[in-house]
Order: structure tokens, then sequence, then C-alpha cells
């Protein structure tokens, strides 16, 4: 897999079958599968995922489901979803026209190492943006919004004044680059909840979607923020 | 209660039942319950209460409506909503696996201190940059959306050439003391009927919800200008 | 009347009885009364109408419809409006309890003096800082979103390379005096479609209420994309 | 044809009846007729076709359905629909009322020279900006979104670090000469899949309607970064 976009050389690995319609058809509104359409539009909308980009997958139990590599995230169904068995890495259902998100073995991480529910993965350009200001981690503290970002090695949030920090890894044209480097970031930061990839964008994962949804919007809101500071030259590490 | 975020410590006050349904579900889309909810997807998508942040609440009589802590703003139900008696303070109504809004003190100092009808909380970045760039008060004059904001003192709201003067408090990491300098603000600014919290946010209310709404969509607007202003070395307080 | 915003010393002229209700009501949804109430919600979502401020009229033979003062723009009603004979300028309707807007003067002046179909009023930030920006007149050529701007005195809209001119008035505590102003702009400038309202926004008329919709929302273009010019410090007006 | 905007002097060429409705009325949602009017509102909400500015173009085989000038895009309806024949040039279906886009000979170069199968013209903001600052072309690359743009002169899309290049055609104020230019444009630059026109806007086009609009939210996503980074300092082609 070379990138989050459609890779057309990538072959669809078909070990499940796409009759496989009950993993991922269902009334429930909370159902994994329907999840991830309605995320996507409201990613969307947040101008995150523009132009197919992004990712977001969902866990449940042992079962990961991925929305599709190349398709409009507005316009996802149910039926476009992937579904993976998160141990054996094989796939449960596969959709025949369809390719995997190359943003996968990203997400696999993020399940492996972190025992996530949920990964999103988006273009936001606050996030390119920030990664073109700091080097080697994007850091503020006192913004009252930051209590909304979990500690991750204990339990609780964040504090006003501590300082939220988040990693920033080197964008690769090859994506198996990306994960040594994703990997190599969340065991280098056990506090951590997010990466920011330079001139790419940003992972963030929560032990539910929910939380990964309200811990991705709440960084996004902070990048933002950080920009503004930058623009006025206040710096987003607050200096007592 | 430690923010407005949701404080994994703190303790349920179970004074009311959640079996007291009859308080927060009605058909009438004007029933405090009800208008909570909506304002919280118009808030949701102005980007002032991202990532659960900010609160509202309405008194009708001696009932105040809380929104909980906790809960993503644009996915409230009515059944999530806290109830207290005013006076007392004891709470009617607990939704049981909810926790109370942490802004739940500050709001009863706008209703005690002010008599007002509703507030609202944001962490609108337009408030948060404001304080970034103001020490004491924020101050704007001569705009003529400064005629929506009302006089307080007396009948009636400011004329364009009026100055319209915002205290700003400092923010804490515990919640008790930002109480506390809330009720000085008010005390020491009869004319207000907003308080910014340096590197949080915002506190606007009104006599209604509704006059609420429009002094805290006016102020917002007032601020997002302000900074624009700013930018281009224009003073917000219009010298003659 | 003393502003666009609600006044609350204002007496409320009943000439006529809130009971003419059919001349609000309707089906059609291209009724004035119905189209007033859709494009206040556009505006409103636009940032163009926050806080109850701005206004829209619109004339149908020799009624004209208006929307009151003091009511949240995205919340309007058809029984809301209130409509006039032009000629006498008496109230045809008048809702009991609300006011009439202190716009009305200025939309009676693009009525008469340039026999409009419609005037749009509003707050745009845009509009509102432009006006910090330029003295006597705000003006920008070789855009091509000019092309959608009227000549006003022939046939025909503007050209590429042509100079939209559109003339800046002071504003003022009390409306009347608004009202000279606007009607001495549309005096010197035969040729404009708008007149800019210093530290207070625009206001906009046309030949038909869509046409005056399409004017405002190419000019709120230009006025943006003005302020994105100003700040990379490129001259509006193209030099050759 | 004088331009994107509504030519008043412009005889309709009535080659075809309004009565051919069939070509355009259609339940399926994927109708070139129905996705022209849903992909107008989308585009609209994006700010990129406000004001009547704009145009799209959808070709179904030997058919091709254009939008009309002059229309408020968020409000178009399937019977707006011209229908041209893409060899002969003649209209298949003429709307009495209704006027062709002047886009028309430009939307007939992407088809003929390039066999697209629809054609976006915006007049994005950031697409104008963009050619202010930049002279013959817009280049960008190291960004991640560029791998959503495709290599046109061999299958699949440009990696990570290749370098986006757009060229800039400069705007005239009759429409022939830019067809002239535009045509040119797309000879110069073979791999090219959007052409700018210098204080105008943007042409994009794809195999696909869907294709189209994913280069064209990405190019649009790339012109607004390139102008953040460029207030920044940061050059858009990255240095090595
Ligand atoms: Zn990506
Ligand atoms: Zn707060
Ligand atoms: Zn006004
Ligand atoms: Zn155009």
């Amino acid at each position: 897999m070379s990138s989050c976009f459609c890779s057309k050389s990538q072959e669809t690995e078909k070990r499940g079958a796409v009759s496989e319609d009950q993993l991922v058809i269902s009334d429930d509104s909370t159902h994994p599968a329907n999840l991830i359409c309605e995320l996507c539009k409201v990613f969307y909308n947040n101008g995150w995922v523009t132009g197919t980009g992004g990712g977001i997958s969902i866990r449940e139990g042992s079962k990961i489901y991925i929305a599709p590599s190349g398709v409009q995230k507005e316009r996802m169904v149910p039926d476009n979803m992937f579904v993976m068995d998160l141990e054996s890495e094989n796939y449960l259902r596969t959709p025949l026209t369809l390719k995997p998100s190359a943003c996968t073995p990203l997400f696999l991480s993020a399940y492996k190492m972190r025992d996530a529910g949920a990964c999103i993965h988006t273009h936001s350009q606050a996030a390119v943006m920030v990664t073109l200001l700091y080097d080697k981690v994007f850091e503020i503290s006192s913004i009252e919004q930051i209590k909304a970002i979990p500690k991750v090695t204990e339990k609780g949030n964040l504090m006003y004044s501590d300082r939220l920090v988040i990693p920033i890894i080197e964008n690769t044209e090859r994506e198996e680059d990306l994960t040594d480097s994703l990997q190599q970031a969340i065991e280098e930061y056990p506090g951590t909840t997010a990466v920011l990839v330079r001139r790419h964008g940003i992972y963030v994962w929560g032990e539910t979607v929910w939380k990964a949804k309200v811990y991705n919007e709440a960084i996004d809101y902070l990048l933002e923020l950080a920009l503004k500071m930058h623009q006025l030259g206040i710096p987003t590490v607050k200096q007592n």
C-alpha cells in the first residue's frame, strides 16, 4: 500500500467475500458501519477529508471496520466498508470493487499498541500548517480546551496549565516507513493520543469512537488557535 | 467541580431521581430542555462548543435546566438535562449516568446576582484570542452592532458611539476560584452582560434565552471584528 | 426611528390591523413574505445578519414587505412581516407585538429614487472592514466577479476591466441623518446599486429580489477579496 | 459569448426545442441533469459559485449537459439544463427563457482535447488570490493532498514529493480569447487537469464527474494551503 489515497497498482485482498453483508448492514445507527458514514460527513463538512483524503476506523471487540480508499467521504455507505479480524489481520469482508485504505497498518498500530477503540486520520489544514512551524513536537499549554485531552498514562484528562505535547513524524513516499515512525512515536510518547505527520495531517485515537472524535475535535481547535497565536507572536507554551 | 469538562473524580449528586422525566420531556419546542438541545447544535456549528466544551442553562421560574458535562453538544437530548431548584440549589432531576456541568456555580451567579433567564458559556476562539490581546477589559466603540447589547443599568441598548466594556477574569485550575472572580466582575461592572475568561472563553447572560443568544451572537461578532481590526492596526475604541 | 435594531422607545404605528393576514400568509414559496423568511435564513448562515442585525424588504407592485425590527433573522415567520403602501407610506399590516424596522426610510429611498424591487441591508464584517480601509468610496477593478454587477445607468453589467465604485457614507447615531446621506449618495453615484455605511454595513438593491440577492452576494465576494488583496499589499484597482 | 455571467446581448440559439424534457427529467439521482443541480448546491455552499458565477458541465457519451448562464447555482433545477451534441455542437435542448453558459467553448475544449467526462469552473477566492501571487504557473510540492491529483500523461496519481504545476492564463474581456489561451495551456501542459485564469478563477476537468469533483476539491485545498504558506513565508515548492 502506498498512500491514504487510492493506490491503482494495489491488489485488493479477497480473503472475505462481499456477500458478508450482515457485517455492515444494520438498522442500528450506532453500528460501526453506520457511524463511520455519519462521521465521514461531519469530517467532510469540516474540511478535514477533502478530495477522498483521510480515513476512519472503528473497532468492535476483535473486529475492525475501515472506510475504503478512494471513496468520497461524504458519499460513503455501509456497503463500502472493509471488516478485518484484528488478531489474524485477515479481511472478514472485502467490497469487490474497492481498495482497502492505505491507512490500515497505521490504524492497526493504534489498536495493537494502545488498545484503541477507534482511530481518525484527517488532512486538516491546521494540522498541516502546524507541522510547518514546529520541529519535533507541537506544544501548547494554559488553554482551557486542553482539559478535553486525556493524560493516557494515568486516569483523567490534562489540567489547564499542563502542556499538551503531540509528536510530529516525517511524511514518506512509501506507507511502510510511515508505519514504523508512527509506532516509534507511540512508544516514545506514551502520553500522546495523537501523532502529527509533517505536510500530511494527523492521526488521533481513543478508547471509543466518541472519545476519538472529541479528542480530534479538541486537538484541531488547539491547532487552529496555535496558528492564530503564532500570527500575533504569542508563544503557544505560556511563559511564567 | 473542577472544570467545564467532565471531571472524572466528581461524585454525581443524586438528590433527584432520573425518573423525573416529566421535567424534561415535552412536545413543546420552546420547552427549556428542547431549546437547550436546539441551541447546542447551533453553537456547535459555530465552533463555540467543540469537543464537549462550553455549556448552557435556561431558567424557567424557580427551575433551572442545565446541559450536562462531557456530552457532545450537537448530540444532546432532553433526557440528558439536569434540573435544579434555584433557591435550594437541590437537583430536581439528575440523569443517572451523567455528571453535572462544572459551569453550574457560574450559571447560578448570573441567575442570583442578575436575575438572568439564561446563561451561555462558549470556548469561542475569538473570545480566547481577544483575552490574549487585552488586559483587564475588552473595549470597542462606534460599530453599529454594539446597538444589539443592553445597557443593563438602565432600559434600552447601547448607542452606536457608546463604549462596550467587557471585563476579563483570569482562568484558574480550580473552578471555585473562577466563581469568585466572576462574581467580583459582575459586581464591579454593573453594566456588563458578559464576562471573558482569559485563555478559556466567555460567559453571556440575558433576561430570556433569546436575549442571551442574541447578546452572545452580537458580542462574538464584535470580538471577531476586533481581531480583524487589530490585524490592520486599527484601534477598537474609536479616537476622535 | 433610531437604529436598525429594535428601538425600545419607539411607538409602533398601528395604521393597519394584524388581522390583515391574507397579505402575508401564502402557500406560494415565491410570495414576498415567504421569500423574506427564506433569504433571512441564508443571510444568517453567511454571518450577515447576526444578532438581529440587518434587514430586508421586497416590493410587489405598490406594496412593500418589510422584516420587523428585533426578531432573530433565522427564526422569522411570514406572520412577522410589516406591509406598507409605497405611495402613502401607510402600513397595510402591522404585527401587534413587533416594531417596524428602522431601515424602513432607507428601503423607501431605494424604492422611490431607483424603482428597486427589493433592498437588502447586512452587517457583513467584510463591509464593515472595507469602510475602515477606504475613504469616500470603495473601488475595485479587473476581477471577473465584477461582471455580476449592473451598470445601472445603462443596460447590461460591468465589464471585467471596469471599475466598480461603491460610495461610503458616515454612520450616524440618529437614523434620519443616515437617510439623508444615503439619498445624497444615490444621487451623486447614479451608477451604484449599493451604498456602504462606515462601521455599520451595506445597503444593496436591485430590480427584483433575485437580482438584489445576486448583487449583494457578488459585492460581498468582492469586499472579502479586497481585504485579502489589501493584506498582501495588492491594490484593488489594477494599475496598468 | 462574452462572459461566464449572463450576456444580455447574446442571442439564444434555438436549435433544440424546450419540449425535449426527456433529456433532463429523470428519477435517477445519478442522471447528469440531477448531478449538476446537486453539485451546484455543494459548490455554492463552498463559496465557489457566488452570485451566479462559475459553471459545470457533464458529458454522457456524445451528449453534454451544461448549466445555464445567469441562474443562481443553488437554485438550479434539471429543467434549466442545456444539452448539446458534442460532435456537431448543435443544441439538443435549449430552455426557452435561458441563455447558454459562456463557458461552453471552454468546456468543449476539455471534452475534445482531453476526452474529459466533466468540467467544473469556479470563481474560488483561493484560485483568484493565487493568480495574484504566481506568474506563469502555480506550483506546490511535498504535501500529501497532492496524491489526489492525476499524472494525466500516464496512469496513476502524483507522488507526495512530485511537483504539481497548474498553468495560469490571462483573463480577457472577450470570451473567445480565453478559449484560445485555455487550449494553448492544455497543449503546453499535457500533464495538467486544470487551468487557472488570472483574476477570475479555475477550470478543472476529469474522466468522470466524480473525478473532476475530487480533483477540483483537492486543488482548492492546495490553493488555500499555498496562501497560508505564503503568509508565513514558507515556499510552496519544498527546497531540499
Ligand atoms: Zn493521509
Ligand atoms: Zn469552559
Ligand atoms: Zn444596520
Ligand atoms: Zn467565470
